[in-house]
């Protein structure tokens, strides 16, 4: 059974700890701590199901008793999702945001018939798959709702069919990372889908949320590997992708892609797979500097020779790996100073071979000094941790939370720049801002934000004007509000910056042709 | 000044040509020929213009009257498109689709100002770029509207910007694809986009009809190149792209592309170009089969190895050698039967010859026998070339048409078999069906269906029920009624087979949010 997160902290209780004594000392040295561990969450309190008994009863009808949740318990532990403000607001006492039922559909059919029911009753559907949003996209607007459904879509984490001549398979939205690769290793194939929250989130929530992962370098972004998806809309059913490619107008895969909830529940997704890798090499690259490591991806990103991974720290994020805080402070293995790079090849023995020697000779041509695989190693062994580190940060009253954006190479260190002042500006001393580039294309690349700072009496006012302060920079600088986090209710404020306000009017038009009603995720994406 | 066609024939009438002696021969002993050779079509007669005069004096005043062209050669020239039945329709001296007017717009301010005066006359607007169009994406419906405006937009020529350091080029929509070599070629650079209408076809007609060209394989399809567009709409205005990729909701540029003028005009378009290769160098290779040919092109693909240049042609196209009248019917120099493939390496002389060496190692070991680059030369001198034949056996009374499909890999070869099986049973004997791969995938491929048959009574006719047929095929084995060919107007019967019903309506509803008149291009792709 998957763990269920609850709504002050991330992941597996059993795999948050404390800070390590060294580590703890050195935040102390930093900022001013506090103790702000918070008690059983058990005993918050959830505001009572308003659910109508009649509505109840049409769910039962649907799904079964059994699976039409209303105790307080099962609400809590799908409350919000997992940015640092979710937290913050839990950790406050704050679980105003509870579903009044949590609705378990175990098929395509089921998730159209509570549609139905959902639509005649006005009653706002959240789809939830893993809980992680870090956007808000999992809290829905209740004014002029009859209540609130989460739709749990976990039972729906099957392997539907595996085609391993065009190498595609097809999963259920609630097939979790682990499940998924699980699923596939069975018939020696990888998704290659390893985003930091890889552990907890979903098929249907990368679809949904054009997630990115780790090792996009080499596998690509979520979005570009759907070959096809089902969806489940208030107004029928929708199934897109025949081939490869087509030419047949608008390609509406890339609408309901990054639909976030608000457009339909994607009930199935058909990916491109590759066959599992027999050999994973991830090693550590040192840079003199951020610009000339970025050169560097660049460099690769437009010889179309990128390895699987391809991560680049700057000066600050090196300097404190905070992914890893039994190391935090110390010199690490390579030079001091500058930056590291982690350098990823996956695939057949003869392949990362090849490529590792290609890559390797481009990066010392260019000044990049290996430092060989233990960096490598550590990275890949801590690569799903960092939000557990969140959890004890917080717990010392220290504020941390992350925001990334993308932009083409000739404005990358531009936007690197004025981001990180407006986090700086914005938070003050002692703020830390740490910074990666971690997904790389020939026309440019992600920037990926960490901040740390004290929580101050407001923690959340002050993440909030943070946040704004940095997304009015990117706005400036003409970057993307978000590269693979989504829209949600979070980043809403600036999509008309984003698509322009006629852009807003075409979201806005899709959306009436299939949730006429407006049940869908209401406030997330579109208003 | 670049050639502007004839509405009964392809391109430049002066590379027009009579087949040798040999090759019709050749035709003759397989054709019942006849000749059918057209005049001069600057006798036939076009509707005469119906343009309400207050409109002409309104279009004077947004692009100065020598931008309005009313004349019968001017709309003689820009009347449909480029399929087999725009040219019948032409040879048999039917110009009713002729538009009104010839408007010739110099800048997006000027498009969206014509845009507002079509919109305020209710007057149908056909955005023209090349007007290579082979789906009936050219002809406007004419009931209810006060008229059909052709909207030129060859003055539109310019290359707006180069950012060497993302490797980005903006481009105006009006840009045809030797210009546009031509213009980047001056930076060193190259978008890579070859297909059949290279020659003729402009950057927004790649763009709005997602093109694919004959160096997919290496470069990608022209939608996978598209960093940003400018639309004029009859709404307003829509900017998209800010970044390499972005998780904010949709991809509306996915919505503008493929919208074959239905949605507005494409004014702009930013694109990925990549450095100019220093060496170019295409072979041949022989295969026992078509299968054999075919599971290469998919080892290469999975194998993320391919080619710039990756075409295959089946046991028919082969021996016939279509694309070369002059060797119709010659052994060719491989070993005779079996399949040609086209392999092209471009790059630097290093990468060629690194990829090249791989490449080569794979097939060899599949079972392929290296040709020699002669088969490669003689693709290159005459891979824009197949449109001019055509009119050749047009002359002669021999109906010559194509269609293409995409499939994924399990399913190309029940693909072929039933699309060549319908293109065979509907035309009788003694109809050809030949077929090429010209675009692979790693899920998947298309096919591209050349047929040759006699063109009886009724041509049109019998050409129409032979599409009907092929098209009834490919929509039964689930394969995509087009790979880069658009929906236009005749593949409209099928859309709902491709995206469902509420696909449509999702169509539909972005249609009347951006055209609330529905002057753009109306019957084109959204009913």
């Amino acid at each position: 059974m998957p763990i269920e997160m609850h709504p002050t902290r991330w992941g597996d209780p059993a795999r948050a700890s404390a800070l390590p004594e060294a580590t703890r000392g050195l935040v102390e040295l930093v900022f001013p701590v506090i103790d702000r561990t918070v008690g059983d969450d058990e005993a918050v309190a959830i505001p009572t199901s308003r659910l109508p008994d009649e509505v109840v009863a049409e769910l039962y009808g649907i799904v079964g008793a059994r699976h039409v949740l209303t105790d307080d318990a099962s609400r809590r532990l799908r409350t919000r999702g997992k940015s640092t403000p979710d937290l913050l607001r839990a950790r406050a006492g704050d679980l105003s945001d509870a579903p009044d039922a949590v609705v378990r559909p175990g098929s395509h059919d089921e998730v159209q018939a509570l549609l139905g029911v959902a639509a005649r009753h006005r009653v706002a559907v959240v789809p939830f798959g893993g809980g992680t949003s870090v956007v808000g996209g999992l809290v829905a607007r209740r004014d002029g709702y009859a209540g609130v459904i989460c739709l749990d879509l976990l039972r729906m984490d099957r392997l539907l069919d595996v085609d391993p001549v065009s190498m595609t398979a097809t999963l259920e939205p609630g097939v979790r990372g682990p499940q998924a690769e699980a699923l596939l290793a069975e018939h020696g194939l990888t998704l290659g889908h390893f985003p930091q929250s890889f552990e907890h989130a979903s098929i249907g929530g990368f679809a949904a949320t054009r997630s990115s992962g780790q090792s996009s370098a080499g596998y690509g972004r979520f979005d570009a590997m759907v070959v096809g998806l089902v969806v489940a809309t208030p107004a029928g059913t929708v199934r897109l992708g025949h081939a490869p490619a087509s030419a047949a107008g608008p390609d509406l895969r890339q609408v309901f892609l990054g639909s976030e909830g608000a457009y339909g529940v994607i009930t199935a997704v058909a990916v491109r797979v590759r066959a599992l890798p027999g050999e994973r090499r991830y090693e550590g690259w040192h840079w003199p500097s951020f610009d000339a490591g970025v050169e560097a991806m660049r460099t690769l990103a437009q010889s179309q020779l990128l390895p699987s991974v391809l991560r680049l720290s700057d000066e600050n994020e090196t300097a404190l790996d905070l992914a890893h805080p039994d190391s935090i402070g110390s010199a690490g293995d390579g030079p001091s100073g500058g930056c590291l790079m982690i350098v990823g090849h996956e695939g057949t023995a003869a392949t990362v071979s090849a490529r590792r020697t290609a890559v390797s000779a481009v990066l010392a041509g260019l000044g990049g000094t290996s430092v060989g695989e233990e960096p490598g190693r550590r990275w890949a062994a801590g690569r799903f941790d960092a939000p557990y580190l969140r959890d004890s940060m917080l717990d010392l009253g220290v504020l941390v939370e992350t925001l990334e954006t993308a932009a083409h190479w000739s404005r990358l260190r531009s936007t690197y720049d004025v981001v990180s002042a407006a986090l700086k500006a914005s938070l003050g001393e002692p703020a830390m801002v740490l910074c990666h580039v971690s997904h790389v294309y020939e026309t440019g690349a992600s920037l990926y934000f960490t901040v740390a700072a004290p929580e101050g009496d407001d923690p959340l006012g002050r993440w909030t004007a943070a946040k704004r302060a940095a997304t009015q920079a990117i706005v400036g600088v003409d970057a993307t509000i978000t590269h693979h986090h989504a829209v949600g209710t979070d980043h809403r404020p600036w999509l008309e910056d984003e698509i322009g306000a006629l852009g807003v009017e075409v979201l806005r038009a899709v959306k009436h042709a299939v949730d006429p009603q407006g049940i869908l995720n209401p406030g997330v994406l579109v208003p």
